[in-house]
């Protein structure tokens, strides 16, 4: 359950040689992209809000996960809470607009059936008069709104559409470890302290696997982010950052931070360790979500799957708390991975076109620099094909 | 073969329950509309045009029935034919425009191929020489347009694409009659000889059938229509207009008219009784039209089901001719119903995008004061299981 | 394999009776196009570009044909090349603009993968270093971009995407000489030297098989091209251009040439005979061209069809090169054939939206001056039926 390629020296057989993609049609066959709605996003931990965007109670977020619009709530209680956006009267959907904050109780502005923040029937009109059909009285937990599994881990709220979700300790925090070598590693960051200092969303018309694929390899980076590995000098040998555990890409030497001209950056976040220091880390989170870290701040990528050719990506640069407070200057900082986003899903959605062609009906190749994207094809291909 | 609900006094143990109302998918799925329009838009009576937008011989319009683009053209003995819109040549439509007027005959603009008004062939290039497949000469009424079924009743045509069309009497005089008790009811309104003095096309994001209900039941009026409920203080408590047979809702104590603001409105319409003044009355016509009535106007409603999720609504408000010849200030007679049907509509769309939700994948449920609802469902799927 | 019909005097029984068109589900089913896509414009000579257009070494032109997004290049030896445009690693288009060139190679923007302009693979980063499967060193003509067939005939690139391309001689140069009655009436006009003097793109809502009917009958001539019949009064009288096998029509007694007015043309192309000089002969190849032939021009029209209600007509008017290159006035000239277009296309698009009715579930009739509409109608059954 890892996006890495757990042997860094592969034999010399299978390493130098071509290993196939996934086929053409995985990537713009709108069943594929179904079944990956219903199997996928629809079953597993998906990434969906920041958690400080509700700060206070009543305030909320609607998202899109897999066919469904979920609202992520913050009751009195201080808790964050996800419901599916639906009435359960006639089905007007409670909230129309991407965020907001509601006084006391979410009211559906069709009947005004009325529900507490936790999602229990409060009010409806003649609701005392109402019996189930055995003529007992309503039972306003059963008419509540339809609640979905949520957890709170680096500052996100992260939520499980399925009726048994998979255990998020081996699906997201195992991941990440097993990525880093262990969790203190990223734990070093503090990623859940700190704040949003800039949010860029970009519209992709590319399939979403072909941004998973994008981020996970470097053999592209040589030509066409020269910024980047002005950087991060490997990888302008086309070595990806998660091809070895632990392994993060050293700055170059004339490099003060990570910043669009290398020049120096911020303060380093105060956990980050001595060997972390002027190295950069990537970490893939399936189905949705890329972690960079650098010594100064944390850039957190979530990508929401909208159709075949189509996936909306949200990105934050995530800085101390000071550092937004005080207003410093981001822009150098922030510039350079909005760059490289720029190049990355320019590639992607020049990309998307060919997989119908009759020229990639079996797919392309993998070079050897490539070949740990073959576990993530295996991982999808796995799940696709068991039901 | 009714909207409404013949039992006033339901039992008490149905009455006060929740019903379940039709699956998500129905409101949704290309399918179900696919099957809507053979069984339902392509079968019944479908009220099309006013005739009085006809005026003159040689006059037309185009209407969207079901799949079908139809014209309703006013002939030279003045009666009113409709016809599918395509030349039986090689299939141009014969006009494009949404109105017009011909000078004698409807000629097709690919080839020349010109009909009568009645729809019979009447030139056609080189016509004198051809012949039936057989060597006979060619017969005219063989290969004049597809006519389809109309008549006319309060003014306006009302079309059937049917080839054994059921029994205008029965599904539609008879449904009016049976919401009101006799047809006499609405005979009082004159309504054929009103003049339109306002009409009002709404394009709205929603399925035919959202719309349907939301003009079936009044529990909303007290959440989304605060002028209405002021004007007709009962719909405050969310009876439907149409729960019992005969009943019409009456007028505030203070208000004078159905206007915006409760303000007096024009002069009854000279049939209208003493029992029905101060009154509004409403009854749906299944599949597309709602009629509501009022002591000085009437509002009318045809629906045009375009697509599962889109459906236009052309709305007419009808005042004696000699209020619409003398200009007379017609805003806050026309605003009260404009603003309902804009909060509707808002309902409705708001509504559509749920109905794939899985919170709504066996529906929701009707409260008592919308039980009626349920026999509009049980009218539906017995029409489209039967197939 | 014509398109013509070869009895010019068919006998009087089925010469005068109306015979049945296609069903309309053949101009308005996506399943009819995506078969036409595969069994014809995928498997027939299909005109892609004007080889002038293509004027160095490195440059290169976009199309689409069928499904596939194919690159036509110039070489270094100077021959035209045709390839699949997608790189053989990822997938990537090579080429997103519609045309360009390139100094030296066909480099993928992605990670580099760059081709000779014969499609051979050149480089890679990193390629020393890859084998094939069993080892052994990269194959670079095994890699190289996917070729497909290409012939150049009157000045054009004709494109095959079949594995086995049927015979250029029968199916392109066989129907030419077919319909003009020997192949050199055609090079009379030395086609491949002349110059394009001016090109318009026209994107037409309609079906590709009724631009072609269109283009093979004049029973609509008199009705919607009142130019056109001025200058050639036997199109008033509905017979097709194309009816007898080397019939040009005759230019009317007071015109001077075949320009909007009938007013002087430009000089005779040389070549052109004395009985081809005052006629205009016109000449359909399937799937995708017209050509039509008057004595100082040619009017070559190249179809893209892009969807079952959509095609992109691109329309060249040839002149001599010193007309083109002493910037003579082409605006009469030109202007004749334009009209016709947009008249034409119009009356395309005015059919196109009727296919679906169930007025032409089986179809509308073919008039004696349309008969052998019928053969192409019998062509393209016979292909679709045959799978």
């Amino acid at each position: 359950m890892t996006t890495i390629d757990e042997s860094p020296t592969p034999t010399a057989s299978s390493g130098s040689s071509l290993v196939p993609t996934l086929a053409g049609r995985y990537y713009c066959d709108p069943d594929v992209f179904a079944a990956e709605q219903d199997r996928v996003f629809e079953q597993m931990w998906f990434c969906a809000v920041r958690s400080a965007d509700l700060a206070t109670a009543g305030s909320f977020r609607k998202v899109q996960i897999g066919r469904e619009s979920v609202l992520v709530v913050r009751d009195r209680t201080g808790a964050l809470n996800a419901f599916l956006n639906v009435c359960r009267h006639r089905g007007a959907m409670l909230c129309t607009e991407d965020a907001g904050e509601v006084t006391r109780h979410l009211r559906c502005p069709y009947h005004a059936w009325t529900y507490h923040l936790d999602g229990r029937l409060a009010a409806a009109p003649n609701l005392g008069s109402l019996t189930e059909a055995d003529g007992t009285r309503i039972d306003r937990t059963r008419w509540g709104l339809v609640r979905v599994e949520l957890r709170e881990w680096l500052g996100y709220a992260w939520v499980c559409l399925a009726d048994d979700p998979p255990s998020f300790e081996t699906d997201v925090v195992g991941t990440v470890s097993a990525r880093l070598g262990d969790v203190a590693a990223v734990e070093n960051y503090g990623v859940s302290a700190l704040s949003v200092g800039r949010r860029v969303v970009y519209d992709v018309k590319a399939n979403w696997k072909l941004i998973v694929e994008n981020f996970m390899e470097c053999y592209h980076c040589a030509t066409i982010h020269p910024e980047l590995t002005e950087v991060l000098p490997e990888f302008a040998d086309g070595l990806a950052a998660q091809y070895f555990v632990g392994h993060g890409a050293l700055f170059g030497e004339n490099v003060s931070g990570f910043t669009i001209d290398g020049g120096s950056g911020l303060d380093r976040i105060p956990g980050v360790s001595e060997e972390q220091d002027r190295r950069y880390y990537a970490i893939t989170v399936r189905p949705n979500v890329f972690i960079s870290l650098v010594p100064d701040h944390v850039i957190f990528h979530r990508m929401y799957p909208m159709a075949a050719d189509r996936t909306v990506v949200e990105c934050d640069w995530l800085y101390l708390p000071e550092v937004v407070e005080q207003n410093m200057d981001l822009r150098r900082s922030v510039e350079l991975f909005h760059r490289v986003n720029m190049q990355d899903f320019d590639a992607c959605e020049r990309t998307q076109p060919a997989m119908s062609s009759r020229a990639y009906r079996t797919g392309g190749v993998l070079v050897p620099a490539e070949h740990h994207i073959g576990e993530f094809h295996s991982w999808l291909t796995s799940i696709l094909d068991d039901a």
